[in-house]
């Protein structure tokens, strides 16, 4: 039986990947005076007095909305905001399992970027932390930042920001293993949407300056025609040598290649053509641009790919657990690019000295020792820059 | 300790009442790949060929949200959306612990209608129905009416049908143990609003003909100016004697007096001006319009209030456990007028002939034969009226 068959069973077997429980025994009338009428007044009225109260009498402190509009699921395209469903519950799930954070999946129905901002604004309230999901490019650039703006909770959209983070966090790691300094590294990247422009940024607030990001139309330049305005935006922020032309001519004597795009754009060819042993990251999903093992054999040092079956796997799984449970632990305001680095250095300093490899450049996703230690680093950053409100 | 700050205790105790937990375990690679990805995809594809997979495949069909937008909390007023949340959670923990139904609380940052019908029709598509609460008259009519019109989910006002539902269920008790028909019985209403015309118009349903709804300026009738639409309209289907004057005008030789209004209002002189042997349900909280001991000390043969320190309790926990979870079970598109019925019927036939007293007309609020009764009339209901879809 196939994965989607056996998926298929499994989840009609669980009815559903996540549970609203109890944390009050209702028993006895005293009990329900307590818990309810009348005693549930006295919570009520000190919110109102003072409204972080909220974070004290209800279970808003540890409590994130995983939301869709369906418009970007996986790699399935717009399937609608109720098809999407079973990957936000998945993520609850994730949540709940690595870094014990109430995570509740919402779908809006509509992908009017207007309408999507106002009803998570009108119900962020309820929550300590809002993390985005599945919203295609490039209105989820739009979505995220105006939520920011007005919601004074953490705006976290993880197709953007936790594969950032993964992937910078590798590419750390595989600079140190191939004796190369991110500030100096040629960087290129094929996909210039969410995922590669949040990588690009990422990479710029760590130091990196020599990024070059292609689309299907080749380098992206300042003042190149046809781009969207957060192209535009990370075309004037990089791409210093004024690279143009296709995604081979930007990769000649290139450092490390970052796939965020699709299948099979990056030949044997190509890799044999950067500088000597360089850094592959083929991030396309299901099937990569290369082959891990094709990378290898065209002369890559260092490989990372999205899949579990192959080591290096960038998954996300590595960040959003720990980035909330720090960003909750501290009461947050808001998830900064600050917070970002230190999760991104706390995560590539999980892999000591003496465990670097070319195949153990991350730890396992599976890795519980993971929360814990990108917690305590976004925590301190949140301190650090006094977004911390407890 | 007084019970408001033992609350507090218990609440800072609790840190949230409710919990959201993974039914999925994720330790292994294998359990990733099935939860989350690239297992996930296909229940996200199956419920994108037919969105009603979404009950099969994730919680939906088990799930309830409770919204409230503040603005009528408890006997508190507008207290606003983030303060009414200890009330909602307290709410989800009954509907937890009495049904076995996940329920989560959200609140909306909004008191506008159109904004609240709106936010809630755009993330109605994550829950198998919507419990509005604590929603301001006459706002709550306009949005309860707009949200079935656009939702094909259960939605239900409780504070409206809740209330309703048991006042009439001790209602149609009380007649049986004073010997009165209910198609007879002559019944005064102090209060006109949400409550008070919820209540009316189910006991119209149930078969209930001389009630007058009186406001503090007196008997409403048809064409009575300064009313507000749903007050048009309940006068409109009652008071077919064309009573005026005052309440107390309006309790000469009543059979059953119904306070939803404020302390106080009911002297027991009026009391004495009743039938014989009346009926006096004084719901106003925490102080009801007459003390229980006081009505009886001034002739009437049943009481009721919605206090838990006298019997005959008129408590909502006896209503919204059992038909949400019996329209659930059967997958219902509405709760239709008539599975409001059965669940009045259900809740008043709880108390068999040889139980039936003045002092113990409904069961107990805790008592947990209810819900399978209660779920099991308003399926039945859903059914033979083909709202059920499951």
């Amino acid at each position: 039986m196939g994965i989607g068959e056996r998926a298929l069973d499994q989840h009609a077997a669980w009815h559903g990947k996540i549970e609203v429980v109890s944390r009050a025994a209702v028993e006895t009338a005293e009990d329900l005076a307590i818990a309810y009428t009348p005693g549930v007044a006295a919570p009520c009225l000190e919110i109102q007095r003072d409204p972080d109260l909220s974070y004290t009498y209800t279970r808003r402190g540890n409590l994130v909305a995983v939301i869709t509009d369906g418009s970007a699921v996986l790699g399935l395209g717009n399937i609608g905001p109720v098809a999407g469903m079973p990957v936000m519950e998945g993520k609850c799930a994730l949540f709940k399992s690595f870094a014990d954070i109430d995570a509740f999946p919402l779908c809006v129905g509509t992908q009017d970027v207007d309408e999507l901002v106002e009803t998570i604004r009108l119900i962020s309230g309820s929550f300590g932390g809002i993390n985005l999901e599945d919203i295609s490019a490039p209105r989820c650039f739009e979505v995220e930042r105006r939520l920011k703006e007005v919601c004074d909770i953490p705006i976290f959209h993880d197709d953007q920001h936790g594969t950032a983070i993964v992937a910078s966090a590798a590419l750390i790691n595989a600079c140190r293993l191939t004796g190369r300094e991110l500030a100096t590294a040629r960087i290129v990247f094929s996909g210039a949407g969410a995922a590669g422009i949040s990588i690009a940024s990422l990479m710029l607030e760590l130091g990196a300056r020599d990024i070059v990001l292609c689309d299907v139309d080749g380098a992206l330049y300042e003042g190149k025609p046809g781009m969207n305005p957060a192209q535009e935006r990370i075309a004037a922020q990089t791409n210093p040598r004024g690279v143009t032309g296709s995604l081979a001519d930007a990769l000649a004597d290139a450092d490390a290649f970052v796939g965020v795009s699709v299948a099979g754009v990056l030949s044997q060819d190509m890799v044999r053509s950067m500088a000597p042993h360089p850094i592959v990251f083929a991030l396309a999903n299901p099937v990569p641009e290369i082959m891990p093992n094709e990378a290898r054999a065209a002369g890559a040092a260092v490989c990372a790919s999205g899949r579990s079956d192959f080591p290096n796997q960038i998954n996300n799984v590595l960040v959003f657990p720990g980035v909330f449970r720090g960003a909750l632990d501290v009461r947050a305001r808001d998830i900064s690019d600050g917070m970002m680095v230190a999760a991104t250095h706390a995560i590539a300093g999980m892999v000591g000295e003496d465990e670097l490899r070319a195949d153990y450049i991350l730890p396992s996703a599976l890795d519980k020792r993971v929360v814990p230690v990108v917690a305590a680093s976004v925590a301190e950053a949140a301190r650090a820059e006094g977004l911390a409100r407890a």
